[in-house]
């Protein structure tokens, strides 16, 4: 279990930094400031968690996730002048990043004896941040607000969690492996069907 | 005088939370995109605050406060729909929001025990960052940061909480009331003649 | 030593305060407005260092440099008006805030016996922090993550700071001038001769 969840911890680490990068290259940023962006994107959710909870902040204890982060940004850096990148690799990395991000979230609040809601707005919350901070950082409107299902995959990630260990008859490496799927499964289908939530609108309008 | 404070914070999380979703429904944002915005903006003051005290963050506690917001923010969502919204509400709700949040902060960070100088500037700041943080993730430049006596009124109604404490010679539930419509007259007024504070310009222009 | 530092960031807290007030004078900001950002620009650095690190967020035991950064917010306010500001003021007001920060965030984080990636991460966060929030708040794209060797500055004082101080054989108050003024030289240069690192850029472009 433990193992499951740190290599679902790295998976994120890369995916994010990876896509902090794609989003400097859109703003033509230079190296360091690249890998500034891929390493506030990589670590910034489970920061805003950790700080919020009042624990330590994860990357002070064990430096690696910022070293992953940094060398990711480097290589990604180099590699997205050589190869073809295509745009949606950006959302389906921010996707992969997402899923697994709320799940290892949800998990350690419930782990630190939270309510089901307190893990609940946690895990969206380190799934949600990274990409948020990302985008406000890089001058877009944030991916979590807009209206292809972002919030709304993370909170049924969340929730399927929370569910399935409450039902006590699903092993702990099941019920992450499938909050992480349900997570995934639901944010690629509304990418790739253009699927969208009830949109906010006036009715004077 | 708890209860009327705890009139107030409710009053102030049910503002925000729908100039939360005023402000999604101006960027066609989806149902969980906006009460995401919601959330944020009713809570994102008072958070800042208890951070920077370094004390538990008033939610976690007490998910009461979550949940008012959550449920403002979906009633919300489908209200604006159906009802004719001028759109000077916004500028309304956020400003009854504003005056709530600066005195429930300023009275609270007092009962802590800090200085006025600190009681005030973190009296402002769970007023105003509610509302900060819902603009910039909106791609807005900040009310707090624009001409129309925003930050001043919430210095005055923080500013009238410390000298009447101070004076010693009026009742605490009257302190209170007289801060909120302090800052309230003065940000209303501003709105409805476009008062403004002196505006920062540069010589050479 | 001790001293030398104090000086260092009192020139940091006026120098971002001053730049905050620039910022403000671009947006047509009000008096409080400007005030504000002036404070957060100033503070933003060392607040976020303190919180991540979660020890007493450093102005809150002491006021007078939120006292500094209001005052010098309110003189830069009316300064500006009557004096011809040239636009680079900003610039370089900015680099010898970020020099300052850097090199005394490094120092504090290897005091309190952080390892050297932390003290550089923490270092680079200090000196750049509060003037990406500024960028923010303004609705600039962030300087931090422009391409003008600003991240690249920072992280080669830290650098040298820690490579200094590791050496032992150089007294601690030329380890921090020299830190100062190798990231000082390093952004005034890239601002003097538009030196830039690598920029990051697609392949397929």
């Amino acid at each position: 279990m433990e193992q499951l969840l740190h290599w679902f911890d790295l998976i994120g680490i890369v995916v994010f930094a990876f896509t902090g990068v794609l989003a400097a290259g859109h703003k033509q940023m230079d190296l360091f400031g690249a890998v500034v962006l891929a390493c506030v994107t990589a670590t910034g959710g489970g920061t805003t968690r950790d700080m919020i909870l009042n624990i330590p902040v994860f990357w002070l204890q064990d430096t690696h996730y910022l070293w992953i982060a940094a060398v990711t940004g480097v290589i990604s850096f180099y590699l997205i002048r050589y190869l073809q990148v295509p745009m949606r690799l950006l959302m389906v990395a921010d996707a992969m990043g997402l899923a697994v991000f709320v799940v290892i979230g949800t998990q350690k609040v419930l782990e630190l004896g939270h309510s089901p809601t307190i893990a609940i707005v946690m895990g969206v919350m380190t799934g949600t941040f990274g990409g948020l901070i990302r985008d406000i950082l890089a001058g877009d409107i944030p991916l979590l607000l807009r209206r292809e299902i972002y919030a709304t995959a993370a909170l049924a990630g969340a929730a399927t969690l929370v569910l399935l260990r409450a039902s006590g008859k699903v092993p702990g490496e099941a019920v992450v492996a499938t909050a992480v799927l349900v997570t995934l499964a639901i944010r690629l289908a509304a990418l790739r069907w253009n699927l969208s939530a009830p949109i906010a609108r006036f009715g004077n309008k």
